[in-house]
């Protein structure tokens, strides 16, 4: 008669596969998981949550959703230094879901739990009358005391970014009807990004040693750097020219020159964001050939507070706004 | 205007200072907290989560809804055994939500914060247009290879349960109004059992060596018992008349007979169940001393599949009906 299976039924049948790969989660059959620990390393842990009608459009794929789920709190390990190896999870389910959504769900949590080699050690399910809720604790490992911190930028350190800013936020535009008139390429490549954010989860590692300082970009750049700037307690330059764009996001401007500003403020990048001395620049270039990964400088780190964002002619440009939070 | 603060006060005005007493938040001003591992223990995860109008009722005192959810996720890290060290913490937050309430809450985490040992090291605060959620990931620690289970219950072992069974689902009923005509005093200390339940902190780690198998009674004492039974490969018998129960439950159920299954199937006790060789018995009496937590023997673990509640005769008591779910 049901269209959905019973809690226990849930867990069994749909999320206890997704924990068989690692002892850790006893089978999701005791009290808690069990990671074993190491002295030398950190375990690093990080929470984000993720609601319908705010975080992804309700009818987002749900494969899709369980990914992004999935990759915005793996990339909180990343902007740590931190190797991903574990998470938890709590959905809260309102009556409107039914097994075939969650079946897709779990199929995204599969499939991405594969790809950054974690898995699932424990959860709670729930039902709500309202929105769906879903929350997943991210569980990562670092070398003791190696970790990334925003708290480390110098004075003179070089501002790195990784791959391409402001996708995300125009795909957010493309679904949601604001962004019109695109190639189908164009319009296709955008929707991924804010769909699917590919957390920097081999580079972040990477740069522990390397980077002074470190975040992900999921407020948006400014805002981000900003938080940077105020734990290390410096200003930053951006030179808004440096910011790598993908060729989608160029076309899209281009057709409607009032996105120019929304790549540096708009937020959903899951890109990393990092300070860096310049006497490392050589040594970032060449792991950006390693991991595969683009890494492009797009400014500079100075004595004082706040961020400023200048024009090719390195005059600051004005009200670039803050980032965006969905509060 | 808004009778709430922003999403960044928020964190810098009411959830930064539960932060503040453990290095391993990083003041929850970075991506991630970072707990420090060691060699030979591990680390013990749990997530539970609560929504308005099915965990809780909504007009539950906001500070008495933030010490419940502490407790019921302590309560899971007792059930292993393993000491609590931290937690991290996701709210959804619907508009109807104001500031004083917040600031309740926060007063109610910070009292259990206290009494537990325990901070906040990280969290997501997001908005909901449904009923609050809350969810609460609990991290503690036990000695590698130590943590108690549900799975190593042997036939012959004694049965054991902590404090008293049934308080919180009556506690319920007198809330919603299912159970009236009490004394003053017993309609409060269901109410106070309902809302405030006792996790049992101090005993699980004493455990550690003495229970064969442990759980903690939240779905019911004969559902939990089955959970021990199912993992363990065994059966179970209870002596019904030997299941403790307070004073205010006694009377509760003489003033209403149809009440006197109530307590075991109720749920929400947070007390632990746990079997133990019979030679053990003596220490688990001393420990019950020690630890100042009431221990019943309260049956006996069988071969077989199943739980089987008997009467002072040894008759069986048939249809004493599964464990409450909430979904």
């Amino acid at each position: 008669m049901s269209r959905r299976r019973g809690e226990f039924a849930l867990i069994s049948d749909l999320f206890a596969p997704l924990a068989a790969g690692t002892p850790a989660s006893l089978g999701l059959a005791d009290d808690a998981a069990l990671l074993p620990g190491r002295t030398g390393f950190e375990t690093a842990m990080t929470v984000d949550a993720m609601v319908a009608g705010v975080h992804f459009l309700p009818d987002d794929p749900a494969d899709d959703i369980a990914r992004k789920l999935i990759r915005v709190n793996v990339s909180d390990l990343a902007a740590m230094g931190a190797r991903p190896v574990a998470y938890l999870m709590m959905v809260a389910i309102p009556p409107t879901i039914d097994d075939a959504w969650l079946e897709s769900f779990v199929a995204g949590l599969a499939a991405d739990q594969k790809r950054f080699g974690i898995h699932l050690v424990g959860g709670d399910t729930v039902a709500t009358s309202g929105p769906l809720v879903l929350s997943v604790t991210a569980v990562g490992e670092v070398a003791e005391g190696r970790a990334l911190r925003r708290g480390g930028a110098s004075p003179g350190d070089d501002i790195w970014v990784s791959g391409t800013i402001g996708d995300g936020a125009l795909g957010l535009r493309v679904l949601t009807g604001d962004l019109e008139g695109l190639r189908p390429a164009d319009h296709d490549f955008l929707v991924n990004r804010y769909r699917l954010p590919q957390p920097r989860t081999d580079l972040g590692p990477e740069l522990v040693g390397q980077a002074s300082a470190c975040i992900d970009v999921s407020d948006g750049l400014i805002a981000d750097l900003g938080h940077i700037c105020d734990v290390s307690g410096v200003a930053a330059t951006i030179e808004a020219e440096a910011v790598p764009l993908s060729p989608a996001a160029r076309q899209a401007i281009a057709s409607d020159p009032g996105l120019a500003a929304l790549p540096l403020r708009g937020g959903d990048d899951y890109e990393l964001l990092f300070a860096a001395p310049t006497g490392r620049a050589d040594g970032i270039r060449r792991l950006s050939e390693v991991v595969g990964t683009p890494l492009t400088r797009i400014g500079r780190i100075r004595s004082g507070a706040g961020v400023t964002v200048v024009d090719a002619h390195g005059r600051a440009i004005p009200d670039q706004g803050a980032g965006f939070t969905h509060f």
